[in-house]
């Protein structure tokens, strides 16, 4: 989960805590609908200038935005239809879909916390097909045509004491894909959108504005070859859910300095803290093969 | 974890929360020492009437908390001093200590949410010699006097569509256990607590005051023999943090009733989430250890 | 497994042992036909009196196998009409199986070693009914019929210190399931069967012939309800598979027991030891898939 | 475990070998001596000119062998006494091994196969300490010297679709260790040597003598570093063993050809096939921790 050390908001939010102060925004472009039949819900946002993008505080790129509440539940096909939706929208954003390439998918997170397993899960759950391509070619699957796509569980730093991101850097450098999807678990700002909501960028993921934390980018700008995120959240920032909690008190009563000092303690208790469900493991296991199947899907030529 | 159907404080905030309003407790004792050398703090409360027990909201009982801060730290040798510490207290509650027994441990909660594994996780590195002494004598360990130690992970019901208690009721009826020892992760009502303070008691688990109830109870009256039960806090209820938060803030101020109902509506969607930290995959791998290697000190004859 | 203490052996190649030897067999019916669609072939072997049973040296009782070599590949759907016949014999089988009742399926082996991980693995994957029904009723489901389905994983005796039967007897006196059905890795005599065949029997598990191993028996006999025992033969006994090669070369040569007495050696050596495929993983967690969805299929009502 | 792709034998059993048609070889010196308090035999065979080499079939360097027959069985301490004398002898082989560097460790092999999970086992109890070091330098440690130590899994094809050796020259491209060390499971030729004996080599990994295998080493001359590899043997290949029982038989015995083709018919069905114990989850486990404490031993300054 990159939440654990960079913050990772959805365009979703970004958007709606902008949408409080300003009406409209040049540079941002919206688009909303919903798959009826399947109750999903679709956003897409485009941040095409550089003060949408400083407004919205997210690079710029298109940031597509999956709400399936279904999601939250159980069902014996693990979601077959809402894959089949992620499936369409991953190909509308991967560049020259429809030609064979190689794609390397990147499973971040830590596979021993289990709100932080999505990544790993689905590349668990992957098709991958270089190595037998690359060994029998494609007749081995009785295809004309096929994507070799590889995968890669990185692990954290505690476990390694390597960066994500060079461990990333070096297994492209060798492989040379030509793109990389890289999923993650996120954080989200409120409860509403945990383990309902998917989100894909092709802004790749972007480490905080911390300095010197370049080296930690997953972009384009950084491997050399286009990189799609793919990010549910997962877990609330327990530092979030209290502040905003005392923040709606403390709004519209002036002159509660003493209180809020008081509320500030308790918060930075809360540093590296984070709140999730109880059920998280049938949700991480479920969420991992909704969207390892999309992938699967999307890469089918 | 029990803590996720059952409330299960630990016995110190209980005795904490009462001191705030009254002056000293018939049939309450509270006993406090520190072990300097090992930075280990312990409190003995016992709860002697049922008037104690009305108050602290506690069965009567013995209650011993091991408050240790290196435990949240990392450690060579896993702690060995907390360890040793720990299987004297456990030796101090067990009934008849020095004599040979049959002991069955059960680590309750879900191996797949790793803030709820410490159960499991205890269980997996214990020291079971039942089937070996059943089946060679106690000569397969040179030793002539040696406890038949057993242990089970009952899993939750989500995945066996039964009660960990009818689990245990049935293995021990068959098994016929002298002595049960419990093992789960609590739910505390801080963050101060979270992952230092290993709560020892004769009194088993009780599930909450709820009707209907007591199938689940894992206590000397269900289960026919001693029950000690082990706990460590390793997350706190969502709603209880931010309900906490909260109330400091409207406690001074009086009149905020359309703030508080605000309040009251997300905490209530915090219902079955709950905080927990960053590196607990560390933290409940070497709490693991800490407890299990007690065990197996303290059953040593 | 219960191969690692029990020879488990397939009714199948106990009849072809036979069939060396003598033409037909009284008390023993076969009956054999292939579901061509799908590549299975089907063999049901009945055993119903004692002559019988002391030739085929198994317990009177039916025993169907599944031959499918499909099961060996991967497949998208886990081979999903697969499960569907083998949903189809498993009611054949199961008493009374278009009432409700209530079934126990337990799953025997070691989680912790690839081959011996069927049992969990099927457990794992298994719709639990039971907690939900006894909760909330069947209208939990929108049905008027439900079983009520529990699983539970025993262990190994290394890891518990007790005997699978003793779990499973304490578990069904307490929950008092109408069925137990036990899923088990076996070893067969032979890597031909390997992976992909499937036994179903009404005898339930029975240990070896050596005395006062009754304790370990997992049959009605023992436990009080009919019991159904599904197995896979996933891997070799070592000294098997050499001694079988031995036996080959020295059967048509006489006079040879200098070197009989060398390869004995040599299988002594391989006591405790056993063959099994380097895919065991994938085919493990495939043949899970395939046999906990012909379960859910099965319990439909 | 290399073994699944390439042929791992012994340094020891190649010599064993050659010992009994030749006396004597130049350009291949052999050490033994007895380290006895800890019964552990230790032999150290050097290879020092190509005709070495090709007599032995295996490249140039150092090979250290451990044969520690109390391996095999349970200990309080996880062998802390064999952990000393093998971090004695990895120091031995290590260059410079009193000068701060930069080490990465590689744990080979299918962390879904027990068997063959050993390398994974060893980097995940491994002291990684590269990210601190360099995040907070080496007064983190209260130290003046500290080795930077990674660590990776790089998992198998069939799971990523890449080969081990891409991901670690990528991974080594990028973070550039002075020294990669490789841990992995190896093939032995026969049973008596299984889960005791321990090889360590300058050599790194060599994939067998096939065309175009090169991109699979994980040699000096492949990653630019010296590389040390460590493997256990863990599994004896099935076709091994019984080809050894048979050749036993036919080598006094001439004229059998039709018996040999009937067991070379057997032996071929054991391809992919192999033989290990039935405790081989307690024997990984203890491995694992064995070689991961006397890595953390070996990189202390």
């Amino acid at each position: 989960m990159s939440c654990f050390q960079v913050r990772t908001d959805l365009a979703l939010e970004a958007r709606e805590s902008i949408e409080k102060t300003e009406e409209g925004l040049r540079g941002v472009t919206v688009e909303e609908y919903d798959h009826e039949e399947i109750q999903v819900h679709i956003t897409k946002v485009v941040i095409s200038s550089k003060n949408g993008a400083k407004a919205m505080n997210k690079p710029m790129g298109s940031y597509i935005t999956l709400e399936a509440p279904a999601m939250q539940e159980a069902d014996e096909d693990y979601h077959r239809e809402i894959s089949e939706e992620l499936a369409r929208q991953i190909r509308s954003i991967i560049p020259r879909a429809d030609e064979e390439q190689s794609i390397l998918v990147v499973g971040l997170g830590n596979r021993d916390v289990t709100a932080d397993a999505l990544g790993p899960g689905v590349v668990d759950n992957l098709f991958v097909t270089r190595h037998i391509v690359r060994e029998y070619g494609k007749a081995a699957y009785n295809k004309e045509r096929m994507n070799q796509v590889s995968g890669i569980v990185p692990g954290v730093m505690a476990a390694t004491g390597m960066e994500a991101a060079e461990i990333v850097r070096g297994v492209a450098g060798q492989t040379k894909p030509d793109l990389i999807i890289v999923v993650d678990a996120l954080a989200a700002r409120s409860t509403k959108r945990l383990n309902r909501t998917i989100q894909i960028t092709d802004t790749g993921i972007q480490p905080g504005s911390g300095v010197g934390n370049h080296r930690n980018a997953l972009t384009e700008e950084s491997l050399g070859v286009p990189v799609i995120a793919i990010g549910v959240p997962t877990v609330v920032d327990a530092a979030t859910i209290v502040g905003d909690a005392v923040e709606k008190l403390t709004w519209e009563k002036e002159g509660q300095s003493g209180l809020r000092i008081d509320s500030i303690r308790t918060i930075s208790e809360l540093n590296n803290m984070y709140v999730t469900g109880k059920d998280i493991d049938e949700v991480i296991k479920r969420l991992s093969f909704t969207i390892s199947e999309a992938l699967n899907l999307a890469f089918e030529l």
